[in-house]
């Protein structure tokens, strides 16, 4: 009763427990509607055999695909210009990555579950939502989508354009250190992944069967406002998926050097966010089984 | 019971069937709390003695008209000025055809379907959602208020100055071939009719009433977000009706010579999305009947 | 049943229907599962001894005083900026209006119906929506909240700053006749409208009753759109408070002037649309008893 | 019955009820599906064992982290050029703030009520919707997130830059009094507040689960309006944990000369907001008991 109201009433939050500390996590949970879902299995071999499966994956590639192409282009549109001021500009760009991310999860979220990112799917994974086949098979159909949606964007520019315009390629800007570089992935993806399981999560899923309808919202302007925060200094990856492909097509000296800050710092803030939200917000660990 | 739940599970995706490979997709949807509705005829005599047919066309005039209208005024109000700080921006015109897209939808949905475009009819009749005299039908009354629209900006702007200002129709930049802009046309279209099919799957719609009502949202995202890619390259068609339009009201060589490609393109781009989704996603083709 | 589905098909709209033409209209609404409220009475003395009535009125002031002191705030930060870079932009001003109209209409829906705007008080008036009594005082608290608005405003600006920056008053700009300000305001009200009276359709209200509920987003964006478009024509008025309130406040030649196309405009648009929307999208007129 | 359409009927409030007026409070109430919560006690001793309650803490001081990490970050990267027109513009600045909050109220209402600011909690309290004790423990964490969010960024920016910048600290803009910065501040943060409160009505939220799923939205939109108008005034408080983190932080005489007026204004604009929504919107005091 009492987890039923508590998720309805923003703003008043009054105290309605009647357990000592630390029982809290377990009774909060017990006899309500809903149930922690059993964590993922790390090998599923049935899986292998379903077309679900495969479709997807397909679904996360062509995703991908489609986000690096619109993302991309929008970024040669605005720096091949330089005041900037007869394009979308830099705000535009940031709208177009959450925008992107917004419409695509909200797409492929019934096919996929619509994570477009190999840290988003890192994520889930820590926290048993998927399997380890699942998260490997996702994570190498998110990179391949990523490279054929720069490389389009490349075949549009010409070569000569598209290599001198950056790519679009994540590198930490002049005037910070890789290890700012380093702080502001982790914390942007942390942005993000705690998003993901705030509005994924399945005591909201039990009660508001429509919740993750509305997901979708949060997701994408989580996206957006990290890029509004992170694109001076890195470009904002967020998404290793993003940074390798365009890191390929582009190919040069400059693109590959900061290569391992997009892959590392996503994947820590995917990992804290999992911890943060298995052992502080649903405290999954201190639970009786 | 999966199918049920699978659709919420965002971010979660747990393999949950036990179908081997290529029966899935059978499996999958019988016995499921949704029918695929039957295929539209090609020609139903009924129809047309309807009110709800005409009103239907009616409303789709009504709608390509009002969209001509506030999108062409703002190009208009953005392209007069040079340095584009006084006016809105080239973002703005990226939000003026989006946000148009989405309050139509919403306002139209119930009485048309919320078309407004021939690319979306065409693509919707491949995957036969509707008629063929529906879709024809639905063509000519979008193409007539998309003439209707610009020709009330042009009496607004004076022809002149419409004239001088290029009367906002979609040509293929300098700097890309025809070839660039035939492809960002039909990639374009297809992530708009894309979005348009997520939103609109039957299977989706039978488990959440309330999902079509959201389906605005994203759709007039991906205007918003495919035109922020490609204003550059071809000002952004991905509705023939719009560029047909202008292109009578404007009715200048230049204004001809690409005319094609924003038909070609846009219905290309349409078939690949009704493909994608008719024979990837839902597997149809693939059923047993 | 028919009806029940028709709204949710958005994309879908295949002919069901089998009644022949005239008598469509009919024979849709019977036996539904809605009723066309009956239209409101000229002038109901009970509704002026209930609270509810002069709370509604409290609303309306309140949010219109709301709405004026935001978005003319806004716009003096950004006329007082030549260049317009450091400000917030044209495209900031369109976000001001449109917000504060989402805003405004989520708060107050529930307690007056959220008009904010003499025109949609008129629109729906003239659709038997309310009574006389009531759109009256409406319109007249809507009227002294946009001065106190506008007032509070030139407190903070200092009155030779205000006045100096136009007061952000509507007049028709220079290289436009007064013609083309009236049709900018008749058509963008009718946009207006139009919006307001989809989303809070009767037959959509009954089958989805969260609906309305997601109805100040559409109402809210189809006044961004409209500012987009006609901010360089007559900086946008399409609300008679909003211009009376200005014209008061500043109460110049060259404010006061162009007046008049601020109330006949919206006035026109309003009637257009409830009139659009009564005969043929609702058919009314041609209903059985 | 009446009540419960009432909620609905956007656009249309024609009068249906029948009480003479001053008893309409009581009887509009009575007999209803909701009851209206009873007051928060001011000190609940059992609510100090809870681990939700300490929950509830950690989730604040994550979200003013998280918060003043993505707004301070975004303001620097504008702030830092001159022309403005290479960064996401002040515009940015403001989508930044109102995005973050409609993401963190999103993500936290379930756990803390998502309260995010001082002043929001402060009106809640005076509303009685939540404990004195549980008041206290909100506002110190949020403050407390809120110096390491600012923290943190200027360990990204590097000392010298970020005192250059002026640390996002609010101030008075030269060319405004301190009382123009006080009322800017106080009725800025009733719009805020009075969103919060119309949005979690008790009386709404009986009635529709989902509307306070929804309630994120206009309350994050609050935040954005709020910005575009006030930032040339002071930069925007409305908050009081943002404002003493970036003083705090950036520690400078021209940062601590204005900090009482982002106390002071924010909490006697969710005073009133409080008083305006117990007094006229929900005639608390009048009702029957």
């Amino acid at each position: 009763m009492e987890g039923k109201e508590e998720d309805v009433r923003l703003g008043a939050n009054k105290f309605n427990e009647r357990q000592p500390i630390g029982t809290a996590a377990q009774s909060q949970d017990d006899g309500k509607d809903y149930t922690e879902p059993p964590p993922a299995p790390f090998f599923e071999p049935d899986e292998l055999t379903s077309w679900s499966f495969y479709r997807a994956g397909i679904a996360e590639f062509m995703a991908t695909f489609l986000f690096l192409y619109i993302t991309i282009l929008t970024v040669m549109g605005v720096v091949k210009d330089k005041s900037k001021c007869t394009t979308v500009g830099i705000q535009g760009i940031a709208w177009s990555f959450g925008g992107m991310i917004f419409a695509l999860v909200y797409c492929t979220a019934g096919i996929s579950g619509g994570h477009i990112n190999p840290a988003v799917t890192f994520g889930l994974f820590l926290a048993r939502k998927l399997s380890l086949t699942r998260a490997i098979y996702y994570m190498v159909m998110q990179c391949l989508g990523a490279i054929c949606g720069a490389g389009v964007v490349k075949g549009f520019m010409g070569d000569r354009r598209y290599d001198a315009l950056g790519g679009g390629a994540n590198t930490v800007a002049h005037g910070y250190t890789k290890g700012d570089g380093l702080g502001a992935e982790i914390v942007g993806t942390f942005v993000l992944v705690y998003t993901v399981f705030s509005a994924t999560d399945a005591k909201r899923s039990a009660r508001d069967s429509h919740v993750p309808i509305l997901a979708p919202l949060p997701i994408g302007f989580a996206v957006f406002l990290v890029h509004l925060a992170t694109i001076p200094i890195t470009g904002t990856g967020i998404n290793p998926a993003r940074s390798l492909g365009t890191a390929i097509i582009f190919n040069k000296h400059k693109g590959w050097d900061d290569q391992w800050i997009f892959w590392v710092g996503p994947f820590i803030g995917a990992a804290l966010a999992a911890l943060y939200h298995v052992v502080v917000i649903r405290a999954i660990p201190f639970k009786s089984k």
